[in-house]
């Protein structure tokens, strides 16, 4: 079996991340921040160190300001709908995900005014456009960190330039960036910059967070209220961090293990990772451009993206293909627009999407020889 | 170690709900509803077997109605929220949790009225005041099913009968009451069911969702939006269930260990779960009416409860005594307002709050005689 969608989710986890997971819940009974018994509190420091671990990763200098949800959906929901009232404006990349693009197209039902900069057939944002229109003013400025479509990596720390010196919020989507390139979110004027736990990180489902600036987490309005073990008298929402913005019981076993693969990637180092993930996919771009009809999509130089890569076939039905991967080869690829549209529009393979294929730390050369071989096959048996 | 808080968070699971996690984590990479590959395809069956477990556990006849959130607390939010606008109406009980009084607190700054209804000194909501304030209609009643301090189970069936006479939408908070009582949630009325995977139903933290009625789910519009698998070409939120409510990926590893949880309850029978539960809770408060100076809270026919006992000690401060129980003897209980100040205004114990044992299938009654015998030593120290 190859799997080549860690785009999704990266397969296989980090045996300590497992491990972890394991012996948590078998070890420990008890909730992160509720009750004082000895498991409770073990529960909570390790939490809190996990928190330790993701302010290290994101450079930030406060790990109160990392917030665990669900996952990075929700943590961008969390910052848009806390955020935006009618009137207020929005500046989005035309590469954004339906993570970000639905719940905005929601409020502009509302009132709220979406201005979506081009970007180039690359996938990159053109910064003269941005700059104009952040000139005109805005609330805020979302942008995808990185594609999960082309892997196109945004220039972060001159859009946070651009939101700075127009003092306008900067949001980024980093579910596809987090594990992949060193972030500091403070340095380039991030105020929220929103990850997931079971992609770069190597962490389970069912976590991920936002890091806020400070002036963002005093502005923002909580979307989920209710109890926070803490200030359990009051029939109010706490206004401190992280409890404002975290009720309910905490997936502790997942934060926990989320921290053991945040570990295993600062032992191996983000440098190296992403450097394997670009070797990876400057191998099967080679392999690629051999065969006819094969449309790229996105950069093809590597050190633009993540370890990420779309193409399409002319005159070839791309979820047949994938399917005839899987059933005959054991090979895991995702064919379709990954909920996607508008970067689709943005790339030029709108509506019918790509065959995507994406890197983990995992993956060896001889699974990419073995893939582009078994496409090969399956183009000329036509 | 004796863990008596279940109400937080039942320990041990089940061994097959850790096995069934470790296999998922081990051996299966993907995301439920995104691809078509082997994995994907067999993830999404999984999470969709476990919708069907939780409908036939609150006897509702579409899975499709059962949508899985992070927790109950995020449940809640989403149907509060979703729903209720400036001027609307809400009935509520005077036993809810923080879950739904801090998000009603905020919601009624913007405009939503709050009428509580007062319960008695068992906990049990007034029926004739509530059927009174209904007459003069509302939006929406919401119920605590079962108290997390006290135990209470408020009688759903005639709550529900109320709403539905009176065209009302009925929330349940049923966080405490999920696997410890027969729920019917279509032949009680009841619109929304919030329930969580990590208490009575023995799964893990990360996991809970709601279960909705098909008027309340055209109703509601989703609090989260984003990608879905479904529909990838719009830039807007699907409205068919479940994925109008379910953006981002889901927990499915968490999910899938929930399943195991409810088939391990299935299996031994819910009524046997919450006997045993009552059975541990009658012989601690045999044990502890003997003490002097206990103030017991709730009622003490444990038929009307689930396995849980709320009290404090006069002249004692609380937290002392759990502190030593845990130090001393390895018994984990809390003490405090459990996010529920309101409970504790109705019960009489605010602003003290009380020490709180909850049972689960796993605990013995050598452990509840332990606990008393620990407590009774404590007291007679001094």
């Amino acid at each position: 079996m190859i799997y080549l969608d860690n785009a999704a989710t990266t397969y296989p986890k980090p045996e300590k991340v497992i491990e972890t997971i394991n012996y948590h819940l078998r070890n420990l009974g008890g909730s992160t921040g509720r009750g004082h018994y000895q498991w409770a509190l073990e529960i909570s420091r390790k939490v809190y160190a996990v928190r330790t671990k993701v302010a290290q990763l994101l450079s930030i200098d406060d790990p109160l300001r990392v917030i665990f949800t669900y996952n990075s959906t929700y943590a961008i929901n969390m910052v848009l709908k806390g955020l935006l009232k009618p009137g207020d404006r929005v500046i989005l990349s035309s590469m954004e995900h339906n993570a970000v693009v639905r719940p905005l197209r929601s409020l502009e039902k509302k009132g709220v005014e979406l201005v979506f900069i081009p970007c180039g057939p690359e996938g990159v944002i053109d910064l003269e456009t941005l700059r104009n229109e952040a000139r005109l003013g805005a609330r805020l400025i979302t942008v995808l960190g990185a594609s999960n479509v082309s892997g196109t990596i945004q220039p972060l720390a001159e859009i946070g330039k651009i939101a700075h010196d127009n003092n306008i919020l900067f949001l980024v989507d980093g579910a596809q960036l987090a594990g992949l390139e060193r972030i500091e979110v403070d340095n380039w004027h991030i105020d929220a910059f929103a990850f997931t736990g079971h992609k770069g990180l190597y962490g389970p489902q069912g976590t991920g967070g936002v890091a806020l600036s400070s002036r963002l987490a005093r502005l923002l309005e909580p979307l989920i209220e209710g109890g926070t073990g803490s200030l359990s008298e009051e029939e109010y929402q706490p206004d401190f961090l992280p409890d404002k913005f975290e009720s309910g019981t905490l997936n502790s076993a997942g934060i926990i293990g989320l921290g053991a693969g945040v570990d295993f990637l600062l032992e191996k180092g983000i440098s190296s990772v992403v450097s394997h993930e670009r070797k990876l996919r400057d191998f099967l771009i080679e392999k690629l451009v051999r065969e006819k009809n094969i449309n790229l999509f996105g950069p093809l130089d590597s050190q633009k993206t993540t370890g990420i890569l779309s193409f399409n076939i002319k005159n070839k039905d791309i979820s047949t293909i994938t399917n005839i991967l899987d059933r005959d080869y054991g090979i895991m690829v995702r064919a379709g627009l990954h909920c996607s549209p508008l970067a689709h529009k943005s790339l030029g393979s709108f509506p019918i999407g790509t065959i995507r294929c994406s890197f983990s730390l995992f993956n060896t050369q001889d699974e990419v020889l073995f893939f582009s071989k078994s496409l090969n096959e399956i183009l000329r048996r036509g």
